[in-house]
């Protein structure tokens, strides 16, 4: 198993930090970001929206970072990560989906503003980070875990950019929910971190 | 199984589009949207981000419309629509995240804007449409299906925004295989159609 991998991505990191703790070694592929790489018709052959991380296994080719959370979980028997049965792969899913699009909209969008210098509405993004770690916070005053009632890729999915959300800008220092979730994450046996967690 | 329902909303519309194509009924209790209903204290605690749709069976409760096709599916055992097994499954997901994430921000929120007059950057909202159905146009020009050579839940997630995108700003008109896809998708036995589609 290869990834493209750029070290300071979340994205990537959910992956190499998911590897990590299930014991499933894997080839880091750094991808040259400042120049493009990931823009070139051969990675665009690989993924066409131009995005890293990039998995590739043997020939099945993934361009989603929480597709490859699935995929791994699913490759490897490892349900206590990824339950089937309906119920319990939904509430998991449900998760994934926070990490797809408000995670994304909110602490990843400002961070990409504060630390890579993209042009993007800031302000919104500020907005969507606040909200959802308040709801965040308060879904975790009640629960240990996102989805169930262990760690599952839901954690893993949504950890990295609520982590690193100082680096847009965002305090979570009225958040002790939050803090105490990515406290636990970060007791989890094999964790690894990548900089500014 | 009650749906929490809006019948102009797209997220609303996949449910009961796949609900239609797998047989299985679905009582729907519409939502009053326009006197912010799913903002109210009652709604926030099935939901907490405040959104429609929300699906409840049982005491099952979920926020989320992919999760929702993915725990139908799987409920009534139809891996016809999504298969398990890691790589199919992954690829499959891979197009869920593509419809929370750049049909989100793309299709989705222009249309917001432009029917329902959200408040948000409209001019990032059309870039990111015509980036993503370029992309669809030519992944479709190579094939008949999103994720994989049948339809499955990709489809149906990625579907109704795809099919709204006039309502937001964006003509369909350039893109032959955008359009022979949504034609093949209301070909399905038993599809079942919202308003402006």
């Amino acid at each position: 198993m290869k990834l493209y991998d750029l070290e300071l991505s979340g994205n990537c990191y959910k992956v190499r930090l998911f590897c990590a703790l299930i014991g499933q070694p894997i080839t880091l592929r750094p991808v040259n970001f400042l120049e493009g790489e990931h823009k070139s018709a051969e990675f665009i052959e690989r993924n066409p929206f131009g995005e890293i991380p990039v998995l590739i296994d043997g020939d099945v080719i993934l361009r989603n970072s929480q597709a490859m959370l699935a995929y791994l979980a699913r490759k490897f028997d490892r349900e206590d990560w990824y339950p089937t049965g309906a119920r319990e792969e939904a509430e998991v899913m449900q998760w994934l989906m926070v990490a797809e699009n408000e995670i994304a909209r909110g602490p990843n969008d400002a961070r990409l503003h504060d630390k890579f210098a993209y042009k993007l509405d800031v302000e919104a993004a500020r907005i969507a980070s606040a909200r959802l770690i308040e709801i965040l916070d308060k879904h975790l005053s009640r629960c240990k875990w996102l989805a169930l009632s262990k760690p599952t890729i839901a954690d893993v999915a949504c950890f990295p950019y609520v982590a690193l959300a100082h680096e847009g800008g965002i305090s979570l220092e009225p958040y002790t929910s939050v803090r105490a979730w990515l406290d636990r994450v970060k007791a989890l046996p094999n964790f690894l971190t990548m900089p500014a967690i």
